[in-house]
């Protein structure tokens, strides 16, 4: 099946391409950035979301801003690296894989540096072999999740989602929406119900344009609507994706996820979180360490062309909420399902490979 | 204080004065109605809307109507009230004050028709009593609802509501703002969290509009982040209005109503319904036998001056749901409050007057 590529290099590795999520689904529009200002911009203003597909960007577009540049010594690429890592991660907060790329990526041009015979040329060589893995391990983390997670779902299940977690926020089928996908392909038949996820509505922007466009059913929601059709007993399961989780299992993720997994649990549907492993973060113990982005108020009361707010008015809008793991009936990973997943069984988990 | 009064008449009761809500907070635009297609599209469409301003809406408005008209007898006075009748009745499905406003101009119609020597001028004389009846009660019901409802709050209380159950949605207080309003006078310094209640934004188009600009401490939050704020411990209580309660207490709200309630519940926060006693539907048992009213989809995919769905996107657009009376801490009326209603604390709260 063919899902949109929303991360890309051009042809001779000097432009990174993303497609402009913002401008979704009224217009598909690929933007050409070889700048660190320009890539900074596109991922602090959502053009390229998603953990994944973030990660994958951070590494394409470092090489990119790299290559653009005349170093005279390898000091001075050091220097720079350093520069713009430190730049590009200060552009989402809350973005694990953002960190996790740009770590990598660091990792890799050290061992370059220390070569012997190593050069700007050799070093930057370096960087885009592993960007390509970093993408390559990416399409096959959707595709394993995807497998995985399909074992949870039956045919003609009603599965709610919330935000975007599918081809658009990875370079694959996605995390949430790749056992979707891949059950599409297999005849299961499944009703998909994208709650809009407010206030950037990635949910009837993203993911109901990206199964819409697979051909796959589904119907959007509000996101005030997910009590009422989960009591008519349209919703059988539901599956969402990650920003981050704690060592405990803890699970942040757009904002209004923590209150969909709580009506999941009152009503006895199961709740599914669909994640690559590299969106754990170890180092933070429980959900309530996770540093919550507080966005602009004008997203939510000035976002659509249309004010909807009075004059002079307070506005909170903090972009994710932690899901605590006691609502998370599992965790679906690349490496297979944490069920129950808490401190002991997300450690096993991670170390059993 | 002074609150804007969305539903009046003009100075010789020619004309329906009402304040077109579907413009605020941008505009505040005054519409003059005299022909019963402009009342049954004003109502549709919510340009008033709260259950108790459409019931003062429906008797001003079937009296203006009637008033216009030039009836050669009693007969075709009757044929045409009847007509009348169902007519604006069938303008929206779920609001059941719109009924009760209706059948009380009725009898008072029967009423006046079957006096000796009755006139057409007689019979309307007597509808615009019953009318200007109907909304001197509706300010003294807001009135008392916010006294009753003062008696569960305490100062500098985090409160959070849904929708519009104030000012704009009565001739008065409101019915879940109105303790607010009184708070406010008596210095409570409440902070009021408004959910901005998709797809229709009242929380946030209407709720903060009128709070703002009585000056009263109001943040707006997506729906989505009902769940955060609560955990946060920002919110110390809950109070909504009601389109309809059933029997049993189950009670019919603005769509999110009941995900609202059922996230107070998990966080161990008082959740209260504020509503006249006209809001009660003793002929509906439970809730479940609440008809829901699904609307046009665009509402949700397009409504806010840019499209925000992909083309042919399927959207399903309840515009209320039922909270369960097990969610509901207390529901405050003009008579008082019923703790823990059911139908036996429904029943009686009911009966004893």
């Amino acid at each position: 099946m063919n899902t949109i590529l929303p991360v890309t290099l051009n042809d001779d590795a000097s432009k990174l391409i993303l497609l402009d999520q913002t401008e979704l689904p009224a217009i598909e529009k690929f933007l050409e950035i070889d700048t660190r200002e320009d890539l900074y911009e596109a991922i602090k203003k959502l053009r390229v979301r998603g953990a994944p597909a973030i990660g994958v960007a951070a590494a394409y577009g470092l090489l990119v801003c790299m290559k653009k540049e005349t170093y005279a010594s390898i000091a001075e690429m050091q220097k720079d690296f350093s520069a713009l890592k430190s730049y590009l991660a200060s552009s989402r907060p809350t973005a694990v894989n953002l960190f996790w790329a740009l770590n990598r990526m660091e990792v890799r041009f050290v061992s370059e540096c220390e070569k012997k015979a190593s050069s700007p040329e050799s070093i930057l060589k370096g960087l885009l072999e592993e960007s390509l893995s970093i993408f390559t391990e990416d399409q096959a983390m959707s595709m394993a999740i995807g497998k995985h997670g399909l074992a949870l779902f039956e045919k003609h299940m009603g599965i709610m989602t919330h935000c975007n977690a599918g081809g658009l926020a990875t370079t694959g089928y996605g995390t949430a929406l790749a056992p979707i996908y891949l059950g599409y392909e297999l005849g299961y038949d499944f009703k998909v119900y994208s709650n809009e996820s407010r206030p950037l509505l990635q949910g009837s922007r993203l993911t109901a344009y990206e199964l819409n466009k697979a051909g796959i059913d589904v119907t959007i929601l509000c996101d005030s609507m997910a009590s009422l059709v989960m009591k008519q007993g349209k919703i059988d399961a539901v599956i969402v994706g990650a920003d981050r989780i704690a060592a405990n299992g803890d699970t942040a993720n757009k904002i209004g996820t923590s209150g969909v997994a709580i009506l999941a649990k009152e009503y006895g549907i199961p709740f599914y979180v669909a994640a690559p492993t590299s969106t754990f973060d170890l180092k933070t113990a429980i959900g309530d360490d996770i540093e919550i982005e507080v966005r602009d108020g004008e997203e939510v009361i000035n976002g659509f062309g249309r004010r909807t707010g009075p004059e002079g008015v307070k506005v909170y809008n903090p972009a994710f909420d932690v899901t605590a793991s006691k609502y998370i009936t599992a965790i679906i990973t690349e490496r297979g399902i944490i069920f129950h997943p808490d401190r002991e069984s997300v450690s096993n988990h991670l170390k059993n490979k």
